[in-house]
């Protein structure tokens, strides 16, 4: 396969139509192991390996660590950080402690998951570093509906494989503040997350996450540790997306098109008044 | 939330129209977090955690633990097995050394993944226990351009969800031999796995597998395992996926749809020859 941008190679592949084959150029979205590693102490600490779609491999690490827990709040200088192939090491901070517990709850050899045979989800929630303003703000229904189209005009731009799920952040104006992409719809968002926290830019209240698949359990913790209170799938939520969602006072809508979407949990923010005619949309 | 099944939960939802509310029903994917231990020596080794759709949940374990290679290829009795709450305790058999090891690729602790950095991808393939058949049948397009409806209609007698994915197997006439459905693409394949190998039907030789969504490397090694040899999906493959099929003589369509498909690897097995006119479908 010929690559053509970290993201993407080229590749020859039969086309079948009726009966008719032909041989066709693909393109097609790159996945690849990424080890994230954590240099500590003198020593070299694996933190992850994840399949993912090459590019922005420090958001992602630094997405990662964050929503998991192991990195603080506060601006988290990533200078030192080295991209060698497909891994990414960071020179952990002196003076701040490294604790990889928080992982255990991915681990498949821990002898304790603290997750399973719970009738709560408590267990499985991260320590949420910021204070919702649930309901300081509301957005117009009119234009949540616009946003996945407004996602996936930004996409095109990037993605031509299309095989790779994206996460769209827009201020309530409806205007894109990033865009991530990826083959994993959580490496996506932690792209995403991972960018705005180089830029210092969270909590990331009073803005609205588009999500071009389904909302899973994971992908609203990734949005409630960056301060994410309104979220948007194209697709369906599962049912602990929406307990967490409910919880947290995150406002999580799912099958959302051009004229109707499901609010899942706290409508209050959703205002399904009218735009004044002629009037622009109102910025809260 | 209401529960209907150990797959769904219904729940009121506010559903937004143009700028008209209302409140309706809507059925949600249950996911809730699933524990795979094994008892072994007098200990309890736990082997995964893994959010899922309940349900199948020792054809889920099963099939998690033999396409990771920790079971042999031969039937292996679940007898004993316990599913108390979201966990799966299998009493791991006298005599069949318990190597975890091969679970260290998932690690997010491990000291070394082995995975990265690396050009090839050699060190990700599992050891593949079936010799492949690859020359020996192959299918007619017109038969492959069915399946994924097929599969649809088969799914709607379960899923009311719209979030929910599938694995289908079905026969080289086109008839479906068993569906797996789960929130996670992972966990349907695993369903489907365990299910035949519960049954004893591995290895899947002369049949195709049919992917709701799209087609990621890990997906394509699990049907590697499985001796699959064909594997289609609705969705993209990424390049991964692809080198995979190539290397491991796997047939490998995406974007299928009733008239039109893409095959990515070893179009050989993908006749395009139409049927006689009133001629049944052939078998090989």
């Amino acid at each position: 396969m010929a690559p053509n941008s970290p993201g993407s190679k080229t590749r020859t592949v039969h086309r079948f139509s009726g009966s008719a084959a032909e041989r066709v150029s693909d393109v097609l979205a790159s996945e690849e192991p990424l080890e994230i590693a954590l240099l500590h102490g003198g020593r070299r600490r694996v933190a992850a390996v994840t399949m993912r779609t090459p590019g922005r491999d420090l958001d992602l690490a630094l997405g990662f660590l964050f929503t998991e827990g192991l990195l603080p709040t506060g601006h988290f200088a990533a200078g030192g950080a080295q991209e060698p192939g497909n891994t990414v090491e960071l020179p952990w901070p002196v003076g701040l402690p490294l604790n990889l517990r928080p992982l255990d709850r991915h681990s498949y050899t821990s002898s304790s998951c603290g997750v399973c045979g719970k009738t709560s989800i408590d267990q499985v929630y991260q320590s949420l570093p910021f204070p919702d303003d649930a309901q300081s703000w509301s957005i117009g229904v009119q234009l949540l509906y616009t946003l996945p189209d407004r996602l996936r005009d930004a996409q095109r731009l990037f993605d031509q494989t299309g095989g790779i799920h994206a996460a769209g952040l827009f201020d309530l104006s409806g205007k894109l503040l990033h865009l991530a992409e990826d083959v994993g719809r959580h490496n996506a968002l932690d792209k995403l997350i991972g960018h705005c926290y180089q830029l210092d830019r969270l909590p990331l209240h009073r803005s609205v996450l588009v999500l071009s698949g389904r909302a899973s359990f994971e992908l609203l913790q990734k949005a409630a540790m960056a301060g994410i209170s309104c979220v948007l799938s194209v697709g369906a939520p599962s049912t602990l997306a929406v307990e967490l969602a409910e919880d947290q006072g995150i406002t999580l809508c799912g099958f959302v098109t051009p004229r109707s979407l499901n609010c899942y949990t706290h409508p209050e923010r959703v205002s399904s008044n009218p735009p004044a005619a002629g009037s622009a949309p109102t910025q809260p």
